[in-house]
């Protein structure tokens, strides 16, 4: 027996409640869900963060007996597996949900569709796809590294309209307004972990922690130092005990092992990578990031690093900040070193472009095209 | 007497007419009139190109009879002064107008007022600012040049997201798409002259004429080479005699005599400017500009020259095409290079920015704000 022909509003609905929990739920997707019958919603719910309740069982609650020949909008798959939570198949399936229709199957290639055959096995009615490219999107994190094993690259910048991230001597006061800055430090309350270059470090000292206006809940991301040879200072402000969350050096062998055993000494984790041609190997790193359950990284450059990570097409999405001001300087550093592609024809091109106005500044974001990416 | 309360709405028509003429009415500003009488348009008209009627004329010789009695809208001051063109302020005195809406007064210090008073003197009434931050953005440079003797000068550059415009290979085509392509196009027809450096020239031997697709009145604005000492070949396509319009090289006197007498032969004009360290001189050559009627320069690049003209804080308006990719390369070239600001608080700020997106590429267009500017 075929489902009915399922609602859009609803499944936007329950796209709007995962939302809400964007940051929190790491390692999981985001994930909401809402219970409809006769036209209407009798139960919804969200997966708040790790280790609570997943969505399916919060709308469940929500319906009490009301769940009974109800109609399931569930932005993922339902779970068939016991994880940190029974699985939520047996749930529903306990609750007489008579239909469930899904954004999209679990994006895990040894699980997609198995949620999905237990419902149905059941005499339970589904469908998958509604919505689905924004399901995508929301959980692109997600989606990334349960598929890949490496977490989402995130490459952010601000710079003038023509193209500097500082003057030629160094100065970059300040080059993105206000807004913009706001909205970096929101970017950096949903991501995983945020990494800067050794030179950025030794350049403008910072904290990288996320600083947010009257925030209750604010999250620090994992802060992550690239430095192939132990060059930062162990008094630089990011190595410092006393800042919220955790810090780690990502490094190769060429680092001292007193500079390494005093890091440690300050609570700074230390990651010994392999090394291509001196520099930590991004892949690599990368790969190690995605076993710590990191499932996604913004690098927020500087130049050199943000070359590196384009240059090894490990980049995802790109968020820059545009400033309406020219700084001029052949010598004045740039967003994205590295070698840079030798064609134009070859250069990073991005989709789903979305362009708004912050404030003073202009906000692009895009997803990297990668032309034979198996999971696009 | 006092006029009436003027009707936004005319003096919006009577913009929207002299917009039509954008491009052909140089060295003369662009103006719109539009004759009113109970509330009813009974003629109008515009200045279609230097040499024909003002847009006085063009309005009273469509009203006939109609304009004893009506109100004029009209985006600048009526001229009381014989030109190529008799005084309009008589013509308009004569058909017996009884009140005139100028959005602006002429901007030239030495006319400025003299045709509202020949107006009031005759009993017309008379106003002034309606719509007037319209009307100056229509005719900014007919006001810089009128102003300063200089022609407005406008920045374009089309880079990556990431302010290349090109590969480090030197590879750029194509950076922007077709859509922006066709706007460049759009920009030379409406300006007096565009100029590139010699390196553009060396290294991608453009033509600089205006190419716009289905085009019956295409303008082919000045192309102007700014060459120190001669480096660009005689058989670059710019110095062909075959292109339409004209062709001229601002150099210095280190241009060799047999170089200068060979562009000369080939009908290219050379004009020999003062130097400084060894360059042409560009707030001189902006002079030599303005004498021979250039009102609007379009600075297409590349990077040097563009540095050149921000260091120097000649620069009036930037339009900035970016395309949504990413090249990469510490050696790329930029936008802008020269010396540049040391300081960003003392970057060249932009005022009124447009944002909008033209095909895949976004489009940015400002007013480079002059702290100090006395004409604005």
């Amino acid at each position: 027996m075929h489902a009915q022909q399922p609602s859009e509003p609803f499944m936007r609905r329950a796209l709007a409640l995962a939302e809400q929990a964007r940051g929190r739920t790491s390692p999981n997707p985001m994930v909401g869900a809402v219970l409809v019958k006769d036209g209407r919603i009798v139960g919804e719910g969200y997966h708040r963060r790790a280790g609570e309740p997943h969505a399916e069982i919060e709308a469940l609650r929500a319906a009490g007996e009301e769940a009974r020949g109800a109609t399931l909008y569930v932005t993922l798959e339902p779970c068939c597996h016991y994880g940190r939570t029974p699985p939520c198949t047996n749930a529903l399936i306990a609750a007489g949900v008579a239909e469930v229709h899904m954004a999209m199957l679990d994006p895990n290639p040894r699980v997609a569709g198995k949620g999905r055959a237990a419902l149905e096995a059941a005499g339970i009615r589904t469908t998958v796809g509604l919505c689905e490219d924004e399901a995508r999107a929301l959980n692109a994190a997600f989606i990334k590294w349960v598929t890949t094993g490496r977490p989402l690259v995130i490459a952010k910048f601000a710079m003038s309209l023509d193209g500097k991230i500082a003057a030629h001597t160094g100065d970059a006061r300040w080059i993105s307004g206000e807004t913009s800055r706001i909205y970096a430090h929101h970017l950096r309350n949903e991501v995983d972990a945020i990494l800067v270059g050794v030179q950025t470090v030794l350049a403008d000292n910072p904290r990288l922690t996320t600083r947010l206006p009257n925030a209750t809940d604010v999250r620090h991301p994992v802060r992550i130092v690239l430095d192939s040879r132990g060059r930062a200072p162990l008094d630089a402000e990011v190595f410092q005990p006393t800042l919220p969350g955790r810090t780690l050096v990502a490094t190769t062998s060429a680092m001292p092992a007193s500079h390494r055993a005093a890091l440690e000494a300050q609570g700074v984790d230390v990651l010994v990578c392999p090394s291509v041609h001196g520099r930590v190997a991004l892949p690599a790193l990368l790969d190690e990031l995605g076993k710590c359950e990191i499932t996604s990284l913004l690098v927020e450059g500087g130049g050199t690093v943000l070359g590196s990570f384009f240059d090894a097409g490990l980049v995802d999405e790109v968020v820059a900040f545009i400033a309406p001001m020219v700084i001029g300087g052949e010598h004045a550093p740039q967003p994205v070193g590295g070698h840079g592609v030798a064609r134009v024809a070859d250069a990073w091109r991005l989709d789903d472009l979305r362009v708004e106005r912050l404030g003073d500044d202009i906000l692009v974001r895009g997803r990297v095209r990668h032309p034979h990416a198996e999971n696009e």
